[in-house]
Formats: C-alpha cells, sequence, structure tokens
C-alpha cells in the first residue's frame, strides 16, 4: 500500500470550494452567542431538536421554498440498493431547518405535544455557487411554534427575539422587530382590483420597495421604469387609481401602531380577509405591550415586504439599526439579522392536514458580525498560559506547574514542541496568544524560584519603552516556585 | 403546482434508514456533558476546531483507517462539472474528526502553532448497514496534539481525560485509562523471531485476547484452536518458545507500574524497539506521578490491544470499572468509552512530511449511556411552568404571568392551543412534564387572584390519596395575583 501511494500524486490539502473551517474563537464566540440564544429560547418553553443532516430527497422536497432563491439546490446522492443495507433512496444535506421541523411534526404528530414548540441550530447546506462571503456550509438558528393557530404564537417570537437579541448583548433601542402580515396585503390587493394572473408580479414589485421606494414602485406597478443601466422594464399595468391602495399600504406606517393600524384600515378598503390581518396586527401590538415590549422594540411596518410572497400571515424582520461603515467606509445600519413568519402546508405535504405553524430563524452570521462590530465578542481569544521547557529532562516538573495552574482554573499547557531553541518557544507562545509564560532553568530550579514573564505588558514595552527600560525588565518577576499561581493570577488580573 | 402535488403521492415522513433526531433532553445533556469536557480540553490549552462537514473524497481517503471496520464505507457524490460553479470533484461527508484534522494540519501548516493542540465534537458519517443501536450519523469528541513527538503530549491526554470523566461526573475509581504501546509489541516480536510475513497474523490474533485470553491466543499463534460452533481456525504457526514473549508481553501487568515495567523489560529480551518503548511507557508513568494523576487513575497495561495495529507508539484507552446490568440481567462492567494513541503519516499523505500526532476520542454516545445509567444525566428534563388559558379575550393577561415568570429566571409558557377545552391543557401539562399549571378565570381575575397548581404534588396524591384527601386538592394553591411568582418559586423549591 505504501508503494501504491507512492506512485499516485499527493491529494491536494484543501475543504471543497464554498466549505470552510473554523478556528478557536470563531467556534466559542459562535457557541457562546447560540448558548444565550437557547437559554432565551428555553426559556420560553422551546425545547431542541436536533435532527439529521441528511434525509430523504422525498422528504425534503427538492427545492428551496424562499423565493430569494428559486434554482438553489441541495447536495443529493442516490444510495446503493443493496439488499439488507442501502434504499436506492436519493439522500440529500438539509438546506434549512423549517423542512426537516415539517417531516418531524408530520411523523410524530402523535407524540409530540400540540402546540410544539421547538428550537434548533446547526449547519445546513446548499448546492449553490459559492462567492465571496458566500459559502454552501452556514449555520442557521430557528424557533418555531407548531400547531398554533393563535397570533398570541406570532407575537410570542417576536417579543422572544428582542429578548435574545438583548441577551446576546444587542442594547434595547440598537434593534426594532418590524412587523406585518401578508393578509394585509391580500386586502389590499382585493382593495386595489388586481386579478388574480396580476398578483404574483404585483408581489414581484412590492418585494423591490426597499430598493427602488415608492415612486420606483409605483412606476413598476403601472407603466414602467427606466433601471440604473437604462433598460426598460415592463410595468404591470395596473391604473394609478389600482395601485394607489398598494402604495397606501407600503407607505402606512405612522408615529406609532394606533396610527399604523387607522391607515391600514384604510388600505384595505372593504376587504375581509385585509380585515382579518389588521385585526391580528392589533392583537400582536396588543399583547406585546401587555407583555411589557415597547414600540421601540417591536413595531407594526407595512413596509416589511421580505417574505411576504412565502407566508401566509404575519410576517416579522429583526434590524440592527446602528451604524457601522461598509466596505467603502460609509455609514450605513447594520440591517436584518433575523426574520420570520406564519406558514401554513408545514404537515400538509405529508398527511394532507393544515397544520398552522409560525416561526423566526437568525442569521446567524450576520448577528455574530454584528456582535463583532460593536466589540461584544472576541474576549475569549485569550491564550494559555505557557509554561517553558529549558531543561528537557524537567518535564514532569513542568507539568506540575501546568497541573497546578489549571487546578486553579487557570488555562495553562506546557510547551510540547522540540525545547532546543527557547526563541521558538516564546515565539509559540506568541502565537498562541499566551498572557504569561513560565520558566525555570536548572539555576531557577535549584533555588526554588520560577520566572514569569507577562507577556501582554511585555509586548507594550517593545513597542513603547526605550532601550533602558527594555533592559531593566519590568514584565518579568521572579517569585519562589510557591507562589507561581498566586503571581499568575496577579497578572492575569 | 398544487394541481401536480395532488397527482403524486404523499412523501413519507421518515428519516432515511439509520438516521434519527433528538428531542429535547437528548440534546441538552449531550451538549452538558460535551460543555464540560470542552471546558477540560480548554484549560488544557487545546482549542477547538470546526471542520466542515463535506470533504472531497480525494483529501478524505476512501476508507476508513480504522482496522475493525475495513469495509465501511462514506456518503459520497461527485458534483456537476459547471463553468464557474461546481468542479466535478468527487466530495464525501466525513467519516470521523481524525481524517479532516490531517487535511487542516496539511493545509494550514504555516499558521497553526506547533505543536497544535485542537478539540473537535461533532457528527459524523458512516455509509454502513444500520442495525439496532446503530446509527449512520453519530457524535466524535475528539482531541489532538499535532507536532510533538515527545511522549509528554501523550500523557497529557491521558491525565486529561481522566480530568474529561471526572468533569462530566464519573467518580475517581469509577474509571482507569489504560496505557500500552505498539513499540513494545513491536520489541516482542524481534524477540519471538516473528517474520515480517507472519507479524500481521499475529496481531490479528493478539486482537483476539479480551475474548479469548491467554490459552486462547496461544492456540491461534501455534497449532489453531475450535471455535465454538466447532470449527477449527487455523494457528499462525508460531512454536510455543516464539508465542511466549508475546503472552508475556500480554500478561505482563503486574501489582505496579514498576512491577509491569520490568515485566515488559524481560519479554522483550535485546531488542532495541521493545526497549524504546518500555522506556516511553516509563516516562509517561513517571510524568503522570508527577502531574498527580495515581495508578488507580491511569496505568500501565500492556493487555491493552485494541487500536495496536493501528497506532504506531504509546495507545490508550478509557474504561468504566462500575458494574451495570445487561440486556439480560447479568452484572458486567461498563467498559470503554474512550480510545486513543499516537500515530505517525498523519500529514503525510499531503505533504510527504511526518508529523508526530496523538490524540484521543471519547465515544459520546457511550459515555452519554454511562451518566445515564450513574443517574448522572436526566436532571435538565423539567418542563416548563404552564399558564392555562381560560378566557381567550385576556390573552394578554396570561402573557403578562409568563413573562413575569421568565423574568423571575422560570421556565414558563403559555397554553397555544385550542383553550376551549381544559382538560386538554392539562393534559398538554402533562406531556410537558410542567412542574406547575397556573389557572385564572374570570372569577378570579375579578377577585385579584390565580389558582397554582403543583402537578408533581398533584400527580403524587393522584396515584396515592384516598377520595378525601384528593378532593381537599393540597396540591392547588389559590395566592393573589401579586404573589404568582414567590408562590411558584417555593413550589418549584
Amino acid at each position: 500500500m505504501a508503494k501504491d501511494q507512492k506512485k499516485q500524486p499527493r491529494p491536494k490539502a484543501e475543504t471543497p470550494k464554498g466549505f470552510r473551517d473554523y478556528f478557536g474563537a470563531d467556534v466559542t464566540e459562535r457557541k457562546a452567542m447560540l448558548d444565550r440564544i437557547a437559554e432565551v429560547y428555553h426559556r420560553h418553553g422551546f425545547d431542541p431538536l436536533e435532527t439529521s443532516a441528511v434525509e430523504t430527497v422525498e422528504a425534503l422536497g427538492k427545492f428551496l421554498p424562499d423565493v430569494d432563491r428559486p434554482n438553489a439546490g441541495v447536495f443529493a446522492w442516490q444510495e446503493e440498493a443493496v439488499p439488507g443495507g442501502g434504499s436506492g433512496d436519493w439522500l440529500a444535506l438539509r438546506y434549512d431547518l423549517t423542512a426537516p421541523l415539517a417531516r418531524v411534526a408530520a411523523q410524530f404528530r402523535n407524540d409530540l405535544p400540540t402546540p410544539y414548540r421547538r428550537y434548533a441550530m446547526g449547519p445546513v447546506w446548499r448546492n449553490e455557487k459559492p462567492g465571496p462571503g458566500r459559502f454552501r456550509q452556514f449555520y442557521q438558528c430557528d424557533a418555531d411554534t407548531v400547531g398554533a393557530a393563535s397570533v398570541a404564537a406570532d407575537a410570542e417570537i417576536c417579543g422572544m427575539l428582542g429578548d435574545a437579541l438583548e441577551a446576546v448583548g444587542i442594547a434595547r433601542g440598537d434593534y426594532l422587530v418590524r412587523i406585518n402580515n401578508r393578509k394585509v396585503l391580500n386586502g389590499v390587493l382585493e382593495a386595489a382590483e388586481v386579478r388574480p394572473d396580476q398578483a404574483e408580479d404585483v408581489l414581484r414589485q412590492i418585494d423591490k420597495f426597499d430598493k427602488v421606494g415608492r415612486d420606483g414602485v409605483l412606476a413598476l406597478l403601472t407603466t414602467g421604469r427606466r433601471d440604473d443601466s437604462g433598460a426598460q422594464i415592463d410595468g404591470v399595468g395596473l391604473s394609478e387609481a389600482q395601485a394607489a391602495p398598494v402604495l397606501a399600504f407600503l407607505t402606512s406606517k405612522g408615529a406609532g401602531n394606533a396610527e399604523t393600524l387607522a391607515n391600514l384600515r384604510a388600505a384595505i378598503g372593504s376587504s375581509a380577509i385585509g380585515a382579518e390581518g389588521v385585526d391580528e396586527l392589533a392583537e400582536i401590538a396588543a399583547l406585546l405591550a401587555a407583555a411589557g415590549v415597547a414600540e421601540d422594540r417591536a413595531v407594526i411596518d407595512p413596509s416589511v415586504v421580505r417574505g411576504l410572497g412565502y407566508y401566509t400571515g404575519p410576517v416579522f424582520e429583526a434590524e440592527l439599526t446602528f451604524e457601522i461603515l461598509d466596505e467603502k467606509g460609509r455609514k450605513r445600519q447594520f440591517g436584518s439579522v433575523a426574520g420570520g413568519g406564519r406558514y401554513d402546508g408545514l404537515v400538509e405535504r405529508f398527511t394532507g392536514q393544515k397544520v398552522p405553524a409560525t416561526g423566526v430563524s437568525i442569521g446567524v452570521d450576520r448577528l455574530l458580525a454584528a456582535l463583532r462590530a460593536k466589540g461584544l465578542a472576541g474576549a475569549e481569544a485569550a491564550g494559555p498560559v505557557v509554561v517553558t521547557v529549558m531543561d528537557r529532562d524537567r518535564m514532569a516538573d513542568y507539568q506540575t506547574m501546568a497541573a497546578e495552574l489549571r487546578a486553579a482554573g487557570i488555562r495553562a499547557e506546557v510547551y510540547l514542541g522540540n525545547p532546543k531553541n527557547f526563541g521558538n518557544q516564546l515565539k509559540y507562545a506568541d502565537k498562541r496568544s499566551a498572557p504569561v509564560a513560565v520558566i525555570q532553568g536548572g539555576d531557577e530550579a535549584a533555588r526554588g524560584v520560577v520566572q514569569v514573564k507577562d507577556l501582554i505588558l511585555g509586548a507594550k514595552i517593545a513597542a513603547e519603552a526605550s532601550v533602558e527600560e527594555w533592559k531593566a525588565q519590568p514584565a518579568q518577576t521572579e517569585v519562589a516556585r510557591a507562589d507561581l499561581v498566586a503571581e499568575v493570577r496577579r497578572i492575569l488580573g
């Protein structure tokens, strides 16, 4: 076998395109964030669910339901059909956490409580063209309530989302949960006398509201407009009178929920479904107020259009409202970090029965990026105390030192590389972001002392100090061996 | 599209064969265990690494290195070759956490510290025939040190493994880390004048030591034996004199490390590689003693044979020594929960350079089963306080109660199903393992009180009490609305 290997070219040490690894603080910071979110979800009565990463293509459905990515694919393969073994089924990696929830809700419908509140956190996979910052494996963090028809479930999730954002460190005032309702839009379409065959086109144009604004959408709904490149984009062909309720809907946000709801009632005219939608929003507003969630945390906002095409009732989105600098150094709002809403037909594919459900998904990478931008993540990156090896025959002594430090709760390790070159040991400590190095040669051992080097102070001195200051080595202290732990603790603060 | 779906049969709501979901406590108990292990690893200077679940088949290698499962397969598929998109590469799900570590160690060899200590926890996938308790996705939990030639790295991992077991709740005395060395075996094979072409056969028979014992191995090494079914199994053909050092090796465990090491020195005769192996074991024993790890926690034990064929130096295995009842009600030791050792060639496949490495893998499911058997996991299963809905118009009041309880750190939720049938609400609370139900009808609301029902006490009374006792309803208390949180807290203890 060794011979065979020599003939073959060496394999490339690379992840597949679009995949990546997470090292050290990348892992711990995300984990700390998700742990805090999980605690909030758990306190709200949500139970964790971890489904298998692999599903049958049949159970998963072949395509993503998200209208933003209609052609997105899955990683799928066919099992070998082996007697007593593989089934010949097509299997695939899950592309989100909702499709597996649908399968679980159907498979275990007789065992799960109704309603079933669950949260799920884990990787999902998309067979898409990778690009900068766009990976084919990424984390999702979802909470859903299955089997609750009441919009109390939607209100609960909106409030919980705010709690989760605060739990990870986003200050009140730095986020806003904005809530809309697909039924109100349906009412508006009725009031505007939009024909059923036009509805999808109208929805598509509304989806551009964030980008092209009121006048842009007006043009797109009526006679069309020219885009930035000068190309003519056809309009849907509504009259201005028809477009008016749609624009009224999109721009009906008032100074507070009461005013917004009044504007919406005007926009839907006499539509029954529209009135149902406005009533739902009013109930959500009342429930949030009762739960102490003020309008500066969660607010009715009909300009939320993302996902309106996918969801069937209330729709919500959490935005971070503080400003960051973009790649070009311009200030901009951080923007959306979570979205969700109410959807039907989750379980229907499997059982034929409609089961109401509502849920939210937090964009894990985006929220983590926000925490980093605000300086709220990164403290975990501190490296271990490194016990250096001056004398390789006394490895047991060095291990004892490290064991003592660890017993005191201090992260510590012995240098385990070739100890010959002491400079390499300090370079290693630097690479490890070690705050302290411990040094004991034979001379120090004989005198019962140990050198403790403050590497953070040392780096500061190296950068700023004069030669005289540097020579005085204030960052290195000799202490009695028995005082090692106390001295390290003093330096770590 | 709705029409198309009606024509198709409904998809089956099932995981693929050999896959499973984890609910509630299954998730939190495993997580709590892994969190404690991660803390120990972190304190020892190990950094987390989370590699992508998908690797190229080329980087992964097509087959498992574990000799126990030579035909085990991976889940693999070929990417479509699309210009600017898929590469046409064969991709696969990782089958363990060591192969991806090899790829990472090669890919990032200029960026990672040397030595590189890392831990990894996560699912792996095996395309094997599923069976009872045998799944095709399961968790692994590994710690490895890459780039440290010194057996101080092995000793560190053995000590850390003991710390990890204690951290999850296994008492000192209930586990034992047993350590052996492949080099000693190599020395024994030299002393026994085993021909190179016989070595693999000898190894295979040694691997049966746990099962067939000393005399069984003697027969297998020499003239063969009859197995339980009466079939004749050929022997390797060694003389009894040749077999003697091998048996001396396997049975050289003495009353303590000193005696064991003396027995091993005798078994290896004049073999240089054997002497190197014994010296390594002696050094590991000394390092463990210096770090305060006594022989009742980690001990040299040449009867550890599992993995000897795979590893190249020290080999270790952690056993839980307490007894449990097996499926047939017989007492037996719980047995192995972790194993590891030193291996070469980890990075060599990629770079051509030998990089020394050593590591350990904890069997996550087995260790969790052990914790459950000892009653050390399961406390997390407590459900939320359920606020019932007597009057659906006062949903806001009920949400306020739940919000107050949560603000006091108590897990609480409002019943969100159809509130019409109150019995269903109590059944729901039972299914949720709720410790407390909160009840407030219009009458109670008017009087400013709330009913708090102790469901655990209630269940006890229902099971044990007389009719009179039951009627007195000692498990249900009426308190002032303002005292809700205090009363719930009192019941929860």
